[in-house]
């Protein structure tokens, strides 16, 4: 029995993990859940999975549900709960679902109690991918992804040696403003950028999607997790999201990972890695999906891809700069006080202000991290003046 | 440096094995070659390349040969002498590229001998699979597979465990006239047959493909080679030849392998597998093959692949009447001596026309394709006149 603990038990990532849990109670136990503010839906979860242990980051909201909760679960409010339940003994797995930055540090205490971490927060190891996957390194533990294209370059890699990687193909979908023009986006509504093609994920993630900047996440994340030069990681357009991704070898050979757009194939891949399960998440069907096409992604439009590659090859601090940019504009962008085209001005501006540090610390990390939300806060309040 | 006996140099396979050998002279070294009656290309292939020994199975052809050759070479006469190459001590991988049948002695041979076995004469494994198998199993012998489709499924499956496959996806090119009526193929000429749309092989493969009887004898061989009920083999057309075949696995990924139409690779492949050499065989570049689509394979149409799936069905000796009958009718084809149309209504004949024998002995196997072929032979020569 894999004991688990899900940070972010109320997101898209997280209800679908709970579902591959369900599908699987001889594998899989639930041990603690961790939510920001939805506790509503968390006691729904308490009730079923019986977790020996809940962390609720919000402090009100948390103070409120411990004052309503009577059940057997140890409730524990604050965000810094969350280390705990990464270090606890009743932890296989530490599935991180959490959004954004804030998954870094139970992430790294995970880690440091030689925990398998399922990693579908991304922005961990964008800020700070040189430090943790050391540590992973040091500690023998396997970092493995959450996500779609990160997982399927996983399988694809597997019974193959490191060396024989020529390059990685991350695909994209490319989002819903693939096929618009650059005019035509200055105006676009928040409600046009959540309106994903092929995939139903959290808001965040599905505005990062139409700007690409989540494939700059990615490729950011792809050269940590596998050990690659930017050079050697692709991006291609594949608007139908069947192939999740790809990896060419030295002999030419490509690999490749398809299935349906569904997010518990890879959620239940890294629950179960490195082997496999029966699962009946639907089958891909080659006479439905029966066009696959690709196209190089257009990076003057989408300059959020451009500017991810230009911090990763920066690297030092530049990849937590881009992320914490993207996250504050994203931010005001889901509350219509920036437009979807902003962001990447958001970012270069804030890119642009920030000194490099090649050789950071953790603390170093967190710092640059609280500048450069300050400087893109302060850049988007003038823009909107 | 691995030894390798290549039977058939002289072929389609055969020239591109010695292309892959002339690129690795560190890593490979042809020790024999063998040929039917090209003795003037084994002459140029016997200086460059510094075999031991050779074969050629036209005695007319051996003899003449035997006569103006001078080198150090040793030259043998005579199909009985394949093998003599399959258990010679200065043989490490066995590659038959040998066209139909002929491929089995030497094969047998070969497994028992303890040699690698890499597979390009795919009959071998469709007329006597479970008994090749069986051999190869016992003598702890890999079987590699030298074409396109089976090197995509054996790439696919690295790393993956048996009990994991779901089911094994045969991509098919849909051959020259996918797009053409049933009417319309009533009367095509042999040259027409042969304008393959993706690849470039021998005479007797291109026909196969034409008519989809080469995708039924790659299901019956993946049925062995993988060790898969044909119910759990599908075919799906895919007429740009880029993804050469697929595995699905229980949890619903699939895992495939996509690259250039081009030979060399999965000779490469089952030359150092189960490792990966650099080469320069060309990259797939995605902004080039950007439109990969899939179909139904009309098996009211081609009814060669629905003949091959009844005759794997049915086991016994039916592969073996199947692969005869189907190369005698595609011999008078490549004669125009038979119309295209007809090399399933003479393959459906001989097995109707064949008592199935279950558990087959060797012999039995050649008695059987004796007979097949002198069925398929009267039949035709009939139909004639």
């Amino acid at each position: 029995m894999k004991k688990i603990s899900l940070l972010g038990s109320t997101g898209s990532i997280g209800k679908q993990t709970l579902d591959v849990v369900r599908a699987n109670p001889d594998r899989f136990q639930i041990t603690s859940l961790a939510v920001q503010s939805n506790t509503k839906l968390l006691h729904a979860q308490i009730n079923e999975f019986k977790p020996l242990c809940a962390v609720v980051s919000d402090r009100v909201a948390g103070e409120k549900f411990k004052t309503e909760y009577s059940g057997p679960c140890k409730i524990l409010v604050g965000e810094e709960h969350l280390q705990d339940l990464a270090v606890s003994e009743q932890t296989d797995v530490l599935l991180t679902a959490v959004v954004g930055f804030t998954g870094l540090r139970p992430t790294l205490a995970g880690i440091k109690a030689g925990k398998t971490i399922a990693l579908a927060n991304k922005e961990t190891l964008v800020a700070a991918g040189n430090l943790v996957m050391n540590l992973a390194k040091a500690h023998k533990v396997d970092i493995l992804p959450v996500d779609s294209e990160h997982s399927a370059v996983l399988q694809s890699m597997q019974g193959q040696v490191h060396s024989w990687i020529k390059k990685i193909i991350l695909t994209a979908s490319g989002g819903p403003f693939r096929t618009r023009s650059s005019e035509d986006l200055q105006n676009v509504s928040i409600e046009e950028c959540l309106k994903h093609p092929n995939w139903n994920m959290g808001r965040k993630i599905t505005v990062d999607s139409a700007s690409l900047a989540n494939k700059g996440l990615e490729v950011i994340e792809a050269r940590w997790l596998f050990d690659v030069d930017y050079a050697d990681i692709e991006v291609v357009v594949h608007p139908q999201s069947i192939i999740h991704s790809m990896v060419e070898y030295v002999d030419g050979s490509v690999i490749a990972q398809l299935g349906l757009p569904d997010m518990k194939l890879p959620i239940q891949y890294a629950l179960t890695y490195p082997e496999r399960i029966a699962a009946d998440f639907g089958r891909l069907d080659f006479l439905k999906h029966s066009n696959l096409t690709f196209e190089q992604p257009n990076t003057d439009k989408f300059l959020c891809l451009k500017l991810a590659y230009q911090a990763g090859m920066a690297d030092g601090v530049m990849p937590c700069v881009f992320n914490a940019a993207n996250e504050v504009a994203v931010e005001y962008c889901l509350d219509s006080r920036l437009r979807f085209v902003d962001i990447p001005v958001v970012i270069e501006h804030v890119l642009g202000k920030t000194t490099n540090i090649k050789d950071y610390t953790l603390e170093d990390i967190f710092a640059v991290d609280a500048q450069s939300r300050s400087i893109a806060k302060e850049y988007i309040e003038n823009l909107s003046k």
